[in-house]
């Protein structure tokens, strides 16, 4: 059985007039096989003159039909760990064998004429041109933000990764703090949030660090030093669900401005983190998040923004989309929701939160050390 | 000054009769660069409705008119980290956006109506359109195997970088063994070279594991037992820089065979290394690897491989390409050499090591725990 809403899939289909979904990513793979990837080539996809490239492809309404095209490495583990896909060529492997194997399945299911549903920002060009090779009567439309769609609400195992990997990040910054001492460069606290991640199973993804004064978050040679600020904004991954997390810390007592700038950010999301219901309107969540900034009086050197999060950043819900404005909250959709004030002298104030949507509330995930960390 | 070998890259344009390269793969991209890529995107690309895409473009014989397509967060990182490039377009970053900023500088260098090498098995199909939408008169090339003969020749400087990978993937899998006990699960052996990995800076990025009987070597419930071997071939990587490497092991002392076989790879192994030197070809080496295979009384469920490796694995050199038989290897040259003995009772029996062709001979990296590690 599938293991996504397979009816939201074929509606979604049916209103982008798009016959067959051939998704190609790692991360659209992974969610359609309900957590399958190849794992040699997880982290990495190049080899010899091309790259491995698995498709999953879905026609309309037939999700029985679904099937798989991977390399035949992959044969021996797919006979002991679970694929709900029964339909497989796994003879195939790089960019274009795989893609004119996956337009041989799609065509014995008849879309050689029909409308079909690729990735195009990700899907590679010498992949594209073989699919149109082999379904020369098929027109090829992108199928990136329909997929995002698809993933929009997540469920209790979703957030349960989510939790998880949110927690691990937030620890991982805290453990960038504790590295911290006088005159410490912001990139060998980066370089150990990096090992923190790794050494307990998350995928390192970035480190942002701004140590004041200025707004460079480039990990470098600029030191962090007493009495100031550092922002550690921090991304890491498990299974491909990401973690975006930001929080402040100061070596020794920071500035008055500084723990005023960080309070405020706190304030501002704690209100709307409390507003936060399914059922309000994506243009009334906008609406409170401004309105909590423009209680702030530093409101003019703020910005506050609530995305999307999942298995990519700024996925749905799209908050901030002026035509998406009447959509609706629901549970089980997750936000990231950051506050931030830039002042020249202090630095990059910020403070960024993820929240899943219960049917009580918002959830934090990764609510760890989200007050101001004052080391040593 | 270009940190790479101009002088080559300008012949091989040539010789490919490309007037202008675009490099968009994150390891092209650092190597063109000498090391810069943009942290944020370095370990996942994907944002929003499309991913981060970078280009550097190189001229043919022009490289004092590179220039480099980024994403506006790059600016102030890029103020205070070196570039070699001046030339700089940083308002772009998705994937349409930047070949399309892409476009547009190669069309003001003269590329309107020339050949544009591009890397088709990983450019975006969405990328490829907005480049042939900027310059309709340009025709477009692979360039893949271009930018492999351009990377073939390793310097001092990356030789390191592939040592220190390669001693530290190879001391993660012997972490691995060590985490045996009769019965251990195969996956969580990977998973403890997954997370050494990631405690000591390096990028895991797969673990093979094979414990006879037969020959799965995904990472799975399939458990490792008392006189039993294990193979664990790992890779990782730092800096786009990649190691592979495969040892083997036992709880407790295994079967004679299986000892004899272990014993059998790490003879065939050294009976080659000890041949290797600059200046033989190609089909020389594959014929010293063959009759060093022959040698054994095991040949028949034998089989040998060497294959360049760098930022690539099955890159130049490439040993088994008939048609590059009588290439000659040379000093900087990088391979991967693996021998391995398939038996239905003991299992995948494999070494493999990666070997720097110097002005001596060939030195190993990585050499660590090679023969059979008994644990327990």
């Amino acid at each position: 059985m599938a293991p996504f809403d397979s009816t939201k899939l074929a509606s979604l289909m049916d209103e982008a007039g798009m016959d067959m979904l051939l998704a190609s990513t790692r991360h659209n793979v992974r969610y359609l096989t309900g957590g399958y990837v190849y794992h040699f080539h997880e982290r990495g996809q190049r080899m010899g003159s091309s790259q491995y490239l698995a498709f999953v492809g879905v026609p309309r309404g037939r999700v029985a039909d679904a099937f798989y095209v991977g390399a035949s490495g992959e044969k021996m583990g797919l006979d002991v760990l679970p694929l709900w896909i029964g339909r497989r060529n796994l003879d195939a492997g790089d960019a274009s064998s795989s893609a004119a194997a996956a337009a041989r399945m799609a065509a014995s299911l008849g879309a050689d004429h029909g409308t079909v549903g690729v990735e195009m920002p990700f899907l590679p060009a010498s992949a594209l041109a073989a699919l149109q090779t082999g379904l020369p009567g098929a027109t090829f439309v992108d199928a990136t933000d329909l997929l995002h769609e698809l993933r929009a609400i997540k469920t209790d195992a979703e957030i349960a990764i989510l939790r998880d990997v949110s927690d691990r990040v937030a620890t991982a910054i805290q453990a960038g703090f504790r590295a911290g001492y006088d005159g410490v460069p912001t990139h060998e606290v980066a370089e150990k949030i990096e090992t923190e991640m790794g050494a307990h199973g998350v995928t390192f993804l970035w480190a942002f660090t701004n140590a004041g004064p200025g707004y460079l978050r480039a990990p470098s040679e600029t030191r962090w030093e007493r009495g100031r600020m550092l922002h550690l904004d921090c991304g890491g991954e498990e299974q491909d669900y990401l973690a975006d997390i930001c929080r402040m810390g100061a070596l020794g007592e920071p500035s008055a401005l500084g723990r005023e700038l960080t309070d405020a950010c706190l304030e501002i999301q704690g209100a709307v983190r409390r507003h936060l219901r399914a059922g309000m309107t994506y243009g009334e969540i906008a609406a409170a998040a401004q309105d909590a900034l423009q209680s702030s009086s530093h409101a003019t050197i703020g910005r506050i923004v609530a995305h999307g999060i999942g298995m990519v950043s700024h996925e749905q819900p799209m908050i901030n989309r002026p035509e998406q404005a009447d959509r609706r909250l629901q549970r089980g959709h997750i936000l990231s929701l950051e506050t931030e004030f830039l002042h020249p002298e202090v630095g990059h104030v910020k403070i960024e939160d993820t929240l899943a949507i219960t049917p009580k509330g918002a959830e934090g995930l990764g609510d760890i050390g989200r007050e101001l960390q004052v080391i040593g």
